[in-house]
């Protein structure tokens, strides 16, 4: 197991310091497990407040013994209610909260509990502080990538004709949790729940779904209706899987095509294209262009190359993204999309993926998660990008 | 794939509407999945209305079809902004919103949306109405039993000296999707996830983490400190499987006792006492006693064996609850736990878990998921109970 070291954490609470101060907070109260994760080391039963002018605390309902292994942070304290805390407080009187996700009856119950307090929205200032990935967490991200490639490297000795498409899966979730996959990932949502095993075949990679996604796929019933499902793969169908996997917490995600016997030449130009415009705006984004110019340039490649009405979806089904940042969360900043009038800029990490549906038949495209570093890019899920014919 | 028939929904949405009447409610607003999918039999990115006086209706983003696939309810209609909702919504002043998982900012917005409205919990009648199966909600579980029975049945074959505890859970959760379980447990929380792997053997099972549970596991990282982890399971040490499924949302809990070569004799004679609990503390509950007697009963049955320090946990880490009720959220009512005066009524459904965990040594118990129908109990995990050596 690896722990965040002291440098890291400490560098961390610095820069969200300095966007208190910017916001003029007076500390911030960080109640989402993902977050005090990220700022603390340790996700056991616990918030973390952080003073403008002090130390982080951090308060555990369980486990003491085990957040102080996970956390670097000096002030670690047991609490069972809120009375116990108030004197740590001191002097603050706009604070920050996750109001976007902490629910309604929780926000009110804290605020009767620690009285006069403004409390102000402060999760866009740590997602903002999450955009750019320490060498501590491109590690984690690099070992998930490493995770994800042997599971790829499975696939052509695994998937067999008649086999189900939610059986492929669970056979690719066992081999990844047995190489360390923590089978969960995590998205920063009420309903929206992520999920590992995204294999659509033929025609379920032309279903949409509750997903922001351009192929949500059937899955196995009305409560679960996304990802792989009970229809049997057979010979000549576009096969596309897009796993998700994460260590330590971090998340990459990729998505390659699989077929057995062969697979259809359309499938087989479309993911040609996706490949290409992949690489075309990695390389216009190295030259610094804004994510929101990235998205229209893709989408005019995608049209040159005669595939528009099948880029990122049909129809009134297109998605609004070409890439999501990743780490933490399965979406994050930065987005290649509308109205993201950024560049990406270095130590930023992102999933781009490229992809099409054609009506009634089935999806391709490519997906990676890739890191801008030394002035350049590099993808961090290196599997082989030939499509496999098994 | 199953769709709540029209009966089933229409009986639901009576059995609200009278809760809502008799809380003087207009009406109410449901937009957490889990409770719109039990009101209406879909997942999809939805919210439904349900006014006291007239029809539900089922306001979706995405995707039409499917809901209306999903769903048997009349009025499914889409919509973008809450602008193309408010026409629908009638008369109505004091009214239902699910203020304990909505997150703050969601509420005021909504709040924005629809202008002068006093908003009121409605969870806590949802989830009142919730502790009573249907017979169609208890086929459910039965299939999500089956698939667990088949999942524990298998474990002999696979499990073999210096396995990791993870390596064995992901087995498991293979062959549990091939059989369509869907992957995911649903728990009613911020920050608490559930998870499906939860194999400890030996001293994994006396690590208690962030989870209300007497024995938390090790897990795989900071990020995720619960459940299986790279342990290799060893001769003698005691494994404790406690494997959820989770079939059209509806899931199920149950825990075996495994060892390689022989079980250490206390662990042995504490699974009885556990199993002896287990059905003493059923046969109490058939007679009417209150939940927070037979909470009582267990505690004084596990302390006149001579287990009472073990019992639920060791020394301050002891939970307090015997039993969860069950079925598309793992944590529901009823509770056999203290202050729960209520008796365990006809169709109510519940895991049922005495575990007992010895210091730096391990864990034993069991746990069945268990309906009362029939003036009696039915256990619906009928996994042989017997400790299995392999």
């Amino acid at each position: 197991m690896l722990f965040a070291p002291k440098e890291e954490i400490d560098y961390r609470i610095k820069g969200f310091k300095s966007l208190l101060e910017k916001a003029s907070l007076d500390g911030a109260f960080i109640h989402y497990k993902i977050d005090f994760y990220y700022l603390s080391g340790t996700m056991q039963d616990a918030f973390l407040f952080v003073p403008l002018d002090g130390d982080p605390i951090l308060f555990v309902k369980r486990e003491l013994q085990i957040a102080r292994r996970d956390s670097p942070l000096e002030h670690i304290v047991p609490y069972k209610t809120m009375e116990e805390v108030k004197p740590y407080l001191g002097k603050i009187k706009r604070v920050g909260f996750q109001l976007d996700v902490v629910p309604y009856n929780q926000v009110l119950k804290f605020k009767e509990a620690v009285g006069d307090l403004d409390l102000v929205d402060v999760s866009p200032l740590i997602k903002s502080l999450r955009r750019y990935k320490s060498p501590f967490e491109i590690k984690l991200m690099e070992r998930a990538a490493t995770i994800s490639k042997r599971v790829y490297e499975a696939i052509p000795h695994l998937l067999k004709e008649g086999m189900r498409e939610i059986e492929l899966g669970g056979l690719l979730e066992g081999l990844a949790k047995s190489l360390g996959h923590e089978g969960l990932l995590r998205v920063r949502s009420l309903n929206y729940e992520a999920y590992t095993w995204h294999i659509l075949s033929g025609r379920t990679g032309t279903i949409v779904s509750q997903s922001d996604s351009p192929m949500g796929g059937l899955g196995l019933s009305p409560a679960f209706p996304v990802g792989a499902s009970m229809k049997k793969m057979k010979k000549g169908e576009p096969i596309l899987v897009d796993f998700g996997i994460c260590y330590h917490g971090y998340q990459i995600d990729q998505t390659r095509m699989f077929a057995m016997g062969h697979m259809p030449e359309e499938f087989v130009k479309g993911y040609d294209v996706c490949r290409d415009i992949h690489y075309r705006v990695l390389d216009r984004a190295v030259e610094g262009a804004k994510c929101s110019e990235l998205f229209e340039y893709a989408k005019q490649l995608a049209h040159d190359a005669g595939f528009g009405d099948y880029y990122l979806g049909y129809a009134h089904h297109k998605v609004r993204f070409l890439a999501h940042g990743i780490g933490i969360e399965l979406s994050e900043l930065p987005f290649i999309a509308p109205r993201h009038d950024y560049p990406l800029e270095e130590g930023m990490v992102f999933a781009i993926e490229p992809k099409m549906v054609f009506p009634k038949k089935g999806a391709t495209g490519i997906e990676n998660t890739v890191v801008m570093e030394n002035k350049g890019y590099r993808v961090l899920t290196d599997t082989d990008e030939k499509i496999i014919i098994v």
